[in-house]
């Protein structure tokens, strides 16, 4: 049952008189659950006990925080009709995608789980004493990574699972030893509640301290902008708009103590296509890239926002074949109304640009909430010139762009701000494709792709979901993969410890068994190392 | 010679009219050179020059870098005489000082080139694919870190080598395969310049780009202030005040397109003397502390400036002998009058404040710029109450508190704003130490001593040279060690990318013979490996 209260630690709470419902953008309707924003007080009790929490969760060993989500995937597990149906009334997304995006949020929790065995990712380092050294002995240092507090997660409008309550950001922070707050998005309030559950039920179950988790709602952005400014909170995760990231990433750097914000924002995903794999290949990449913009009626932040090649005929069948291929595709409905008017306000932009032409062409009225599949075009000189281009409109379009030459396509690739991903579409020794195009390019994109879609963000160690702003705010990290735990980590050095007041990744026996860097050199050793020395 | 003109990659240039000098606080004269500020267009020029050099410069294999950062220590050793000149007029430091820290500055980069050679900084993941996966084949993933742009390094006042032209900053910056804008510190300014000299120089003898080393001298704030803004910049490094870091941090994270500040700023560095080392050490402690804190004329960024106790008659002992020593200690020339003034105006401050009783006197008058080594005295209560007591005073003084019992101790810690160091002085089973002391002392700071003292900060992998806000904006990284090349790196992914496209790191046959990981096995395998797959 969906109760509609806030989750402050394990005990469910609705203070506040400020109350909204979800919305079920596939009927037009709204939600029958009432949802109450957390008050004041309760963002006040959530943030203590996170602090309070986070003190005794510190301590708590990797290979119990590796139970705690292995239990988590568990509880998803043993509730997943429940989630289903509440997601899929929140989003209008189809149940074989919440299915998959369950597994993905489930494989993510394991995922940690065993980095979290295997130890190597608290990056333990040990440089024994030379106390004979002259002119100065050199000490015992040694260092690991330690969580670095209370984690505040904005959920994401588009992935209610992978990317929000129990999706990436707060695995990785729990996985870091940090209590996590999360901040549940408003528009599938209901599937954060019940996700919230699963949590707080593995806590209790596999003894966690009461606030390593707490689940807060909110109709508008006041209870964000107070928990952002809340001294007890260290970090913060936030996946969804340029303008929302930006603002959070303000409030952080303003505060008297700043805090990291890892925010993943906006991203128009260039597509680059050269001549030869058009040549041999147009018809079959139009097919795969119509299917790619309008996949999760293309709200996904690595939606191929852009697609750049020379002017060409085969570009030209190319586009051609793109515009037919996804007027084909019947539209899938978005998440939610005001997605949908957003979507529809950032075409109507592009359509009164003179130097924008739309290609797709309809005469049929849609349903509510159900976007048309757009594909427009511009030439390389206006898009250039046009910075608003770039914006990203977040729905299934994609902007054209035509260039005359290479030296044209470098202008292109130099004008564009960071970006989550670049992809190539060429053969291994198409025509004009230099290392200087594949060098620019690099510098812009947190991924690059050969010959493939932007869209699916594969979950693994050599994943980079990030990028330079304003594709993220900081892009030497990543939101997917085993490596987004650093996000949540800090070093800590511990000098001439005596081994009785050391944690256990840095006593000499190595009671963990865990990977260390000592003097240099990756080993397992314990006692043994140190008798020698 | 001297010409005081800056370096716009390898031209000396002086385009301003803005100049100034530099001052021998041991003569308190000024010295002869005049300097030049950078003008608009010099620091328009070097940043360009810089971001041409990075596309260059990223390219050039770890291995030439490695023997870039070799070159510049052999030219650093081939003018240290030309250096302990000029670092002495412009400091007042003495000759030893100056030939430590030139070693350590040489043998910073010299353990750059070592962790170059060595490849693992890298971080080198690979995945490998799983094409008949269902229900979506899982691609080739291959990740590593690649250096982030331009870096801007602002040389600190207090270590006019190992922390400015060719210091720490600079040293991780140009590893990471960064080009670097040096932000010279106007009170050693001729330093800077001759330090610069060898690192052109170096640049030279290995072909690097001109552009990868850039020095700009200025008077004030106005040539930083541009730099941080100029959107070639894509991080900073800044060691100094928190006043200064804070304004720099400001100005990055307010840009249109914000950029990563590691500002390494003030901290006080508590120490904690428990009863049972106080009781057998008292002496032998009180003397290693009058020399912690005199030493370098305090003007160390952990300097302990403030030492915690229980009120006993052997931390009574422990005062009284303190007092004794720093009174008997010689003051020595501090770097600057400003820096001069500043202490005199901080223990003024102190000496205004009723709770707090200065237990050193002197008589008699001192000469220009030696500062007197100042004991004050706070109960935990009033200290507490008063955030100002916790403002570093840059210079040789420390604040004595006395706590009436554990619960008064973990107040005075809790009290505590992020500091770089936090010493104990014990025995391992002393009375009081108990783990929730060592733990909550632990969140505050970035590297823990046990029984010594916090000043010298050894390099190496295990050093953590940072900490909470305000002890850096960052605490997820370090200033010293190798692992402060993490802070100029970002991780780019490369999805089923041709082998002839990829980087050499991440190709099949590891053609660099460096450990990556491959499906989570840290690895040097090359070709074999993938052929078995």
């Amino acid at each position: 049952m969906i109760t509609g209260k806030n989750y402050i630690g394990a005990d469910l709470s609705s203070d506040s008189t400020v109350s909204f419902k979800t919305f079920n953008p596939l009927l037009n309707i709204e939600n029958k659950t009432t949802f109450f924003e957390a008050s004041d007080s309760e963002i006040q009790k959530a943030t203590k006990l996170a602090h309070d929490a986070f003190r005794v969760f510190k301590l708590v060993s990797a290979k119990q925080r590796s139970e705690f989500l292995i239990q988590i995937s568990e509880e998803l597990k043993s509730i997943s009709d429940d989630i289903i149906n509440i997601y899929c009334s929140e989003t209008g997304l189809p149940e074989g995608r919440c299915k998959g995006e369950l597994g993905r949020t489930i494989n993510q929790l394991l995922s940690f789980a065993t980095l979290l065995k295997e130890g190597s990712y608290q990056e333990v380092s040990i440089d024994t004493p030379l106390p004979e050294r002259k002119p100065m002995p050199k000490p015992d240092l040694r260092k690991m990574l330690m969580p670095i507090g209370p984690v505040l997660v904005f959920g994401a409008s588009n992935f209610p699972l992978a990317y929000s309550t129990a999706g990436g950001d707060t695995a990785s922070a729990l996985a870091a030893g940090c209590p996590v707050i999360l901040k549940s998005h408003p528009m599938h309030a209901g599937t954060g509640e019940v996700v919230s559950s699963a949590i707080i039920r593995a806590a209790k179950k596999t003894n966690m301290p009461n606030g390593v988790f707490s689940n807060l709602n909110s109709k508008g952005i006041e209870v964000g902008v107070k928990l952002v400014n809340n001294s007890y909170v260290k970090a913060v995760g936030f996946t969804g708009s340029l303008k929302g990231g930006r603002a959070i990433y303000d409030l952080a750097s303003q505060r008297s103590h700043p805090i990291p914000v890892f925010a993943e924002m906006g991203s128009v995903n260039p597509v680059l296509i050269f001549p030869k794999k058009l040549q041999k290949e147009y018809s079959e990449l139009a097919i795969q890239y119509a299917k790619s913009i309008t996949v999760g009626s293309g709200q996904f932040c690595t939606n191929p926002g852009i697609i750049i090649s020379f002017k060409s005929d085969y570009f030209d069948l190319f586009i051609n074949k793109l515009v037919q291929e996804i007027q084909e595709i019947s539209p899938s409905c978005m998440l939610h109304p005001n997605i949908y008017n957003s979507y529809n306000l950032g075409l109507q932009k592009i359509k009164k640009n003179k130097n924008v032409s739309e290609l797709t062409s309809y005469s049929d009225k849609y349903e509510n909430n159900f976007p048309r599949h757009v594909i427009s075009r511009v030439s390389a000189e206006k898009f250039i010139e046009d910075k608003c281009l770039q914006h990203e409109i977040f729905g299934p379009c994609s902007l054209i762009i035509t260039c005359q030459d290479e030296e044209e396509i470098l202008k292109v690739i130099e004008s564009l701000d960071g970006q989550l991903t670049g992809t190539i579409l060429a053969q291994d020794h198409d025509t004009f494709l230099s290392q200087q195009i594949i060098d620019t390019f690099e510098l812009k994109v947190g991924r690059i792709i050969f010959n493939g879609v932007p869209t699916g963000v594969e979950v693994c160690s050599s994943m980079t979901h990030g990028g330079p702003y304003p594709a993220s705010t900081d892009s030497r990290f990543t939101a997917v993969g085993i490596n987004s735990i650093k996000r949540w980590l800090r070093p800590v050095s511990y000098q001439d410890f005596p081994q009785s007041l050391l944690p256990d990744e840095l006593k000499n026996d190595n009671p963990l068994n865990i990977n260390r860097i000592i003097d240099g050199v990756v080993t397992r050793e314990g006692d043994s190392h140190f008798e020698n020395t």
